[in-house]
């Protein structure tokens, strides 16, 4: 077995990398949510600026990368590489944002786990001795996703209760060797789970287990007890996927309802807010993990959480073909003290 | 810097990573050219069996994976990773190959850039210590590309002299620690270059200008000689990419004509065959690496070749906004023998 490898999908960082700075970027919806506060940057304006939502959602994100480079207190150009993607086909937010940088480019397509593989890699470019300072960033825009995955906005369709609603949100993390008491201690990587799921309005059920395959491999193959976590977090199962979960989670004999959340339903709220089951999109998590758990952690708060961001990797192609729409999730363990 | 990086873009493997199988998969059209014999396996039926061209096309690279393993006599179970991307959209292709194999994976968006991508990720995630094997592979269908990209098939639109031909192509690596003479030494990361380009049908001309960047970033970072491989292999710039990228490597200094080739050039016989510029597609340059340069590196007819997968990340969407199509390359270095 390798080196670093703990179990089958599961690695532990020799000398875990740590998050030197985050920013999250956010629009009109999520100003409106209860994390409205956590935003480094928050747009009145859902075109940033731009004249169409995809470009706009490259302004979006290329605003949160000048954010964390700012906080960190670094040269855009000190970066080794930048990990990212986003919902949009052929990845284009990411392209179109980073595309002045000069930054070596490792372009992903996880759905809305993107944040959690583009920040495994990350952590893994770092531990591996290949960077000293790397990007990992996603985004999602409300206005190009819906457009691209369902119905175009003027249409004016009608939502399912179990729909979720894409945020228009970025989020950007630096990592580095030293500097900050945010560590990556552990990569759980995830395998593609088919629930059988074919509903485009129904992405929770499609991802709930993932979540679960995931969560309880890197608890059996970690050794770890639920409540080594002050939260397991995930991100974006809304709440009908969230409920889905912790009843599977129960009935393979785990208890996760005291420290088990969803990015999905902390980014709105969901009485107040036309958000039907919650948020999802690949800025949803990305976000809330970049404005809210990690300066939560920064400041004690919190010590130690298991980010699982999940993706629903649906095409309209294949569930036009009748195929269903694949699960994914990779789960990252953030520590506020270093591991023994 | 980090200790294994030589350069802003490029990083030198410690333990280099070697590529103990590798397997390629085509079809008609790919029978009918000159590397015919090069491929693992090429199938009459377009359809690989399947019922759609996107099916067709996971069907090809699941094919394309099965022989991979098969030839490296382990068992799938064993691989710790699969890295692995294609050109559909939301990387269906991939997934829906991979999704019973129960192995974790990264996703990955790089268009034709594909192969070089997954296998830089695969040997630094083997050489970061984090796996023991580890599977890099991509796949292309012209069916699936043509009506994603450009026109349905049954359109019957006509083709200009700089349009290539998306190759139905798959290839699969299998890396691990040893057991091999195909060394992966050198990576070079590939950032975005935008040459200004929106022609979908002139994608070489897009891509060129990151195969000089990269290419020229490659040799000044190593402090080699173009001599010092037996083969600089861009994939895919097609005849009039191809031109252009030895045009502004003169201009820079660099006489690339005699040790230059690129993989659609080399896959069809555009004398022979309806392909225009060449062939294109990730499958394409995926296939000519493992079917035709490995083989021949194996059993010593080649020592050194640098490996420079090349991307037009072109959306139909940005394309139709009036956006540029941007470009991207990535190269790694495979060696026949063991670096100092």
């Amino acid at each position: 077995m390798a080196l670093k490898r703990i179990g089958k999908q599961t690695i532990k960082l020799q000398m875990p990398p740590v998050i030197t700075a985050y920013a999250a970027v956010g629009g009109k919806m999520e100003a409106q949510g209860p994390l409205a506060n956590s935003f480094d940057f928050l747009s009145e304006d859902s075109y940033f600026g731009a004249k169409s939502w995809e470009s706009a959602e490259s302004s979006m994100l290329r605003k949160c990368f000048d954010i964390a480079v700012s906080k960190a207190g670094i040269e855009a150009a000190s970066i080794d590489y930048i990990f990212s993607g986003d919902l949009l086909n052929q990845c284009v937010g990411s392209e179109f944002a980073v595309k002045d940088s000069g930054i070596p480019l490792f372009g992903l397509y996880g759905a809305c786990s993107t944040m959690a593989e583009s920040l495994s890699l990350a952590a893994m470019a770092i531990d591996g001795g290949f960077a000293e300072k790397v990007c990992a960033m996603t985004s999602s825009h409300f206005c190009s996703a819906e457009r691209q995955f369902r119905m175009p906005l003027a249409y004016g369709g009608q939502r399912t209760p179990t729909a979720q609603w894409t945020a228009t949100a970025a989020g950007a993390l630096i990592l580095g060797c030293e500097g900050s008491n945010l560590y990556v201690t552990n990569i759980t990587t995830g395998k593609i789970i088919d629930a059988g799921i074919c509903d485009a309005a129904n992405m929770g059920s499609a991802m709930a287990h993932s979540a679960l395959e995931t969560i309880l491999t890197h608890l059996s193959e970690t050794g770890r007890d639920p409540m080594y976590y002050d939260m397991i977090v995930t991100g974006d199962l809304g709440s009908v996927g969230h409920d889905i979960l912790l009843d599977l989670a129960f009935e393979n004999g785990y208890d996760l309802s005291s420290v088990c959340t969803d990015c999905g339903m902390m980014i709105f709220d969901s009485e107040k807010q036309d958000v039907h089951a919650g948020g999802s999109g690949c800025g949803c998590s990305a976000a809330v993990l970049a404005g809210y758990l990690l300066p939560r952690l920064k400041n004690g708060e919190l010590k130690r959480i298991l980010f699982a961001a999940t993706g629903a990797l649906m095409s309209p192609t294949t569930s036009m073909q009748g195929q269903s729409i694949l699960g994914i999730c990779h789960a990252v363990s953030i520590e506020a003290e270093k591991p023994c």
